[in-house]
C-alpha cells in the first residue's frame, strides 16, 4: 500500500501545503504517536482496536460459525458499525455464499430481503455490544418470526456477537447458540478487524487470515514520522488539509467493489471526529461515476475539500473490442481498465490543475491482504487526526438525545426528549 | 407533497432564519419565477426541462420498447444524467423485470454483471446525447460482444435514447433498431421525466403516466411566492442556509427505495450549483442508519449543514413480536414503521435541539405520483436556488479538462492536459 501526498504539496497545486509545513507538522505527529502507542500498551478505550490484528483469534471466530454447513447466505442483523465493517468486506470480496445486512428498519425493506432467501440454508449473525439496540432487537424478532412461519428453527441457523452479558448472552446460553464476543475497548466502528467485522467474511470463504496480515503490515509501519507511515502519512495530512478550510473529505474509490468502503470510512471519519463544532465532513463517492456528478463542484466549488483517489494497481480486465465508430476508434483495442486508469489521473490532474488538494492511495488487489492493508491504515489515520485535532476520538455522545427521543416516543419510558418533539414547529407549505 | 421549513426558523433553533428573512427572500423569489417563467416560454436551454410533464409524449416511449416482449432485465448502458434518473424510479419501484445500470467502466464489475444475465431474455438501452459518451460506447462495445459471444443477436435486444445525429442514431438508423430521441434542452441531470429517465421504468411496467402527473401537480404550483410552492420552498431555504453558512446539505430520505433518489439529488445539486467557487455540497444519506454514522457529525461537528429529511407518510408496515427480552418489551406490539417514523420525528428534533437547521420532506406514497412529484419539485427547487445565486444552472463546464486530459491518454489526440498528467509530481509513503 502507498499514499502519494505530492498533489497536496504548494508545488503541485496552489492552496497546498509546503514541504516545511509537513516538517513542522511531523514534530507533532511523534507526540501524537507517542501518545497512541501510550494508549495501546494499555489497552486503553478505543486505541486497543489498533492492537487487534494480534489480538483477534481466527481459529475462534471459524469454529463459532463452523456448525453452519454451506450455507446460502448469511445475514447480518446490526447497525452502524456492528454492519459497516462486515459489509465492506463481503461487499469487496467474491463469494458463492451471498452476504446481506440488516441495517435499517425499513419494513418494505426487510419484508423483501426475507421473502428472497431460502431461510432454511441462510445463516443469521445478530450483532450487538449492548443486546439493547432497539433497532438490531426489532429486526431480530421480525427475522425469528420468519424463520418459525417458514418452518425453520431459528436456534439452529443463529449465532450472536455481542458483549459479555446482556439479552443476547443470555439468549445464547439458553439456547446453546454458538457466539462471540465483542472485544473490550473496540468502538463498533473500529470492530471490522474483530470478531464484529470478521465473522460474516468466514462463513462466505474469505481469508481471515490475509485480511490480519494486511492490516499488521501497516501496524509494523506506525512510527514517530508520517514519512515512515502510509497511515500517518494520510491522517496527518488530512488534518493540516482541515485546518486549511478543507472540511470535507470526498473518499474516491475507483472499483465498484470498494462503494461500501466508502460508507465504512464515512461512519469512521464522521463519528469519530465530528465533535465540538470540529470534523472534516466524508462524501461518499465513486469513480469514474462520479466525474459526471460530482466532479464540477469539486473542482469549481468552494475550496473545502480535499478528494481522496483510491486504487487498486492490478486486476482482471475487459478488452474493449475494436469499433469503426466515428471518432471512438481510439478506444478499440484498449481495455476498461486502462480506461479507468485514465480517468483516475486525469481527474487527479484535473483536481490539481484546479488548485484542488488531493491524496492518491492505492493498494495492489483489492483482495484480503490488501483490504487488511486499507482499513487499518484509515483506522490509524483517524486515530492520529484525532489526536493532532484534540477530540475524544472514541466516543459519540451527540446521538443519544435521539435515541431518548424516539424511546420515549415509542413508549418505552418518559424521556424529556420526546416532549421537545410533540412540540416541533410547522411552517408547512403543501 | 409538503415541505415544513418549521425547524429552519430561528424560533425553533439558533442559527435558524426569521420569518422576516423569508419575507424579504420571497420578493426576489417573485423575481426569479418570472425569469425562470420567460425561460420556460422561449423553451431556453435548461429551463425547458420544467416544461417536461406536458411535453414528454408517454405513449412514444411505450411504442419504442414496445418490440421486447417480456423481457427478465433491462440494462441501461449510460452514465451520469443518462443513468441516474432512470435508476432512480427504477430502484425505488418494484416490478418483476430485473433493472441495471452500466454506469461505470469498473472491468470486473462489468463481466459479473454480464455473467449474470440471460442475454436473451435482455433489454439493452444505450443512452448518449452526443453518441460519443467514452465510458458509455467502451461499455456497449463490451455488451455487444457479450450477447455474440452468447449466441444473441444484440440487434434484436438493443434500443438507444440519443440525440437526432451521431454514432448511436447511425447505428439506430443502419440496424432499424428502436430508438428514443433525447429532447432539446434539457441537460443530463434534468431529464428524468423525458425518455431518458422513462423508458426503463416502461419496460420495467410502472405507469409513466401516473409520474407526469406527480410531476405536473408540482409544475401547477410553481408562482411568484415560495409560500405557495413546496418547490420554491424548498429551493429559497437552501439557497438562504447556504448563504448564511451551511455549505452542505445531506439529503436523508427515511425509506431504503429512495437511497438512489439521494445519488439523483446530489448530481442535480453538485453539477447545477457548484461553480464560480459557489455551491451547496450535497450529503448522499440514509435514515436510519446513519443515525448510527453521520449524525454525531451532523449534530456535533462544524455549523455548515442542512439536513433534508424525507419521508412517505404511507407504507407497508411489518409487525415487531411481542416479547420479553430485557428492556425491549416497549418494541412488542409495535412496528418496524412505527420506529422508524419515530426515529425520524427524534432525528429531526435533536438537530432542532442541537442549533442544526432542518427541513421536512413528505410525499404520500413512494409511487410512481410521489416520485414524480418529489423529483419535479427538486428540480424547479435547484433552477430557483441558482438564479438566486446567480449562476449558470445548466453547464457543466469544469469537467472537460478532464475529458481531454483521459483522451489524450488512451491515444485519441493531443491534448496539453494530458501533458500535464506525465508530469505529476510526486510524495510517496510506502
Amino acid at each position: 500500500m502507498q499514499v502519494d501526498l505530492g498533489n497536496v504539496l504548494d508545488t503541485a497545486t496552489v492552496h497546498g501545503v509546503s514541504r516545511e509545513t509537513l516538517e513542522r507538522l511531523d514534530a507533532r505527529v511523534a507526540d501524537a504517536h507517542d501518545r497512541i502507542e501510550r494508549g495501546r500498551e494499555a489497552s486503553e478505550h478505543g486505541y486497543e482496536a489498533l492492537n487487534l490484528p494480534s489480538r483477534t483469534d481466527p481459529d475462534a471466530i471459524r469454529d463459532a460459525v463452523s456448525r453452519f454447513d454451506d450455507p446460502s447466505a448469511v445475514v447480518t442483523v446490526g447497525i452502524g458499525g456492528s454492519a459497516l465493517g462486515a459489509a465492506t468486506l463481503t461487499d469487496a470480496l467474491e463469494s458463492d455464499v451471498d452476504a446481506y445486512y440488516l441495517d435499517n428498519v425499513d419494513p418494505e425493506a426487510v419484508e423483501e430481503l426475507l421473502d428472497s432467501l431460502d431461510l432454511a440454508s441462510t445463516v443469521v449473525n445478530v450483532v450487538s455490544r449492548s443486546g439493547t439496540t432497539a433497532e438490531t432487537l426489532a429486526n431480530f424478532l421480525v427475522v425469528q418470526e420468519a424463520m418459525a412461519d417458514a418452518g425453520v428453527d431459528w436456534a439452529d441457523r443463529t449465532f450472536v456477537t455481542t458483549g459479555e452479558e446482556g439479552n443476547l448472552r443470555d439468549l445464547a446460553e439458553k439456547h446453546d447458540l454458538p457466539s462471540l464476543s465483542v472485544p473490550d475497548g473496540v468502538p463498533g466502528r473500529f470492530s471490522v478487524l474483530s470478531t464484529v467485522g470478521l465473522a460474516a467474511a468466514a462463513i462466505c470463504g474469505h481469508d481471515i487470515d490475509a485480511i490480519l496480515e494486511g492490516a499488521a503490515a501497516q501496524e509494523a509501519q506506525l512510527s514517530d514520522s508520517l514519512f515512515d507511515s502510509p497511515a500517518y502519512a494520510y491522517g496527518a495530512v488530512s488534518y493540516a488539509l482541515a485546518e486549511r478550510g478543507m472540511l470535507q473529505n470526498a473518499m474516491m474509490p475507483y472499483a465498484e467493489s470498494l462503494e461500501t468502503f466508502s460508507e465504512w470510512f464515512a461512519q469512521l471519519w464522521a463519528e469519530s471526529l465530528g465533535k465540538d463544532g470540529l470534523g472534516q465532513t466524508p462524501l461518499r463517492a465513486l469513480g469514474a461515476t462520479d466525474q459526471h456528478s460530482q466532479l464540477q463542484l469539486y473542482r469549481a466549488g468552494p475550496r473545502d475539500k480535499l478528494v481522496t483517489l483510491v486504487r487498486a494497481t492490478e486486476r482482471e480486465d475487459v478488452a474493449i473490442p475494436e469499433t469503426d465508430l466515428d471518432g471512438l476508434a481510439y478506444l478499440g483495442g484498449s481495455s476498461l481498465g486502462e480506461l479507468l486508469d485514465a480517468e483516475f489521473e486525469a481527474t487527479e490532474a484535473s483536481l490539481a490543475a484546479a488548485g484542488r488538494p488531493n491524496v492518491r492511495i492505492e493498494i495492489d488487489r483489492v483482495d484480503e491482504y490488501g483490504l487488511g492493508e486499507l482499513l487499518y491504515a484509515m483506522e490509524a489515520a483517524c486515530v492520529l487526526y484525532g489526536e493532532l485535532a484534540n477530540v475524544d476520538t472514541f466516543v459519540q455522545p451527540a446521538v443519544e438525545w435521539g435515541k431518548r427521543a424516539a424511546r420515549g416516543l415509542l413508549g418505552g419510558g418518559d424521556f424529556e426528549e420526546a416532549d421537545a418533539v410533540a412540540e416541533k414547529e410547522r411552517l408547512v407549505i403543501e
